[in-house]
């Protein structure tokens, strides 16, 4: 097995075609997360799209950030986060992948992700930006900040963690949220979905200690 | 099914332990990539850590980028990375996930933890950072830039790809990488390992059309 390694050096990246090369470096740096980002307009209008780059920022105080490009599909999701200073992260599982990956089309400004492609909205404890109902992990941001990423004209958007919703039987007496119980998804590439299998899971690393497994613990 | 749910605010989530939210909040944003970046010091001591947190953000030019906090036990990555402008990435797999865990110990500068974890170092290229032999997916990667977060003190590195080795039956005719192929590993939280298994793979999704996939194709 993995017998034939293949060599790509930066000049053989630059000369790829395009769509080839989006599937390659998308897929390089490994599985991503699942989540679909939902907003609203100011006039109202309710926007859903997949992002792949959600990442865990920080913990106290609990941050997460997403790269995004203005001039994209996703847009719509960049301008109504700007102008309502709020969105919603909704993680995908296996029942809603085929509808979550459908947002990614390129719908009008007027038409709502969650109409054509049969998600439901709901709005849970006031908070003005939708949730999807179907999804099992919810989580409500705020906008904090953006970092223009001058290398490539991307935005990194920083979201504080304002509300946090789960289904008990996902969280551990420790903390630990098991993503497996909560059907996760992870993303490979750009419109590639897998589903997780926990393999282990390992007490704090010490220097003078082999690692132990903590599952079932 | 996920009959009960839990909701915790910005005060609950305050008020947690710390310990407690490190996994919650490690959790909550799903899957991440499971990697480990490999560097070596101006006098020559290799240095390996698992980072969680390596994203891709563009294609063209090939960018990715990763958080890090300069004063945690992955401080040594990121003064190598500085003071020798260059880093490899490497993808954790089923095989090695102890000892790739195990990098996480908080380790004297002078140590390898190649050599304190049972992992090989190998050089490919004339690349002057150390790769991980048995690892199946390299990248190497020039550094390029830091944004500092200022909400939390983090930092986001950029690094440009400049040489990849995948082995060739992970690579599909159309640049994608099938990474379950590759053995590839997903992070949940602190401490965990998930194993992906393909579940579908999408067409570009547009708005006249119904989602399609393109597995086997």
């Amino acid at each position: 097995m993995m017998k034939k390694i293949l060599h790509f050096d930066k000049n053989a990246i630059k000369a790829m075609e395009k769509r080839y090369r989006a599937n390659f470096i998308n897929s390089i740096t490994g599985y991503k997360s699942a989540n679909l980002l939902g907003t609203i307009s100011q006039s109202g209008v309710e926007n859903l799209a997949v992002f792949s780059s959600v990442t865990h920022l920080g913990s106290n105080p609990a941050l997460l950030g997403f790269i995004t490009r203005p001039t994209t599909v996703s847009r719509h999701t960049y301008l109504n986060i700007k102008s309502t200073g709020i969105f919603t992260v909704n993680h995908i599982n296996t029942s809603i992948i085929t509808n979550s990956h459908q947002t990614a089309a390129a719908y009008h400004e007027d038409i709502s992700e969650f109409t054509a492609t049969g998600l439901t909205s709901e709005y849970l404890n006031k908070w003005k930006a939708p949730f999807v109902k179907e999804a099992h992990i919810k989580i409500a941001c705020e906008f904090i900040n953006e970092y223009k990423i001058k290398e490539n004209g991307t935005l990194l958007i920083i979201g504080a963690i304002k509300e946090i919703f789960i289904p008990e039987e996902t969280l551990c007496d420790d903390g630990w949220i098991n993503l497996e119980i909560a059907d996760g998804i992870a993303i490979n590439g750009l419109d590639s979905y897998s589903a997780p299998k926990l393999f282990n899971r390992f007490a704090y690393a010490k220097p003078d200690k082999k690692p132990s497994s903590i599952l079932n613990s």
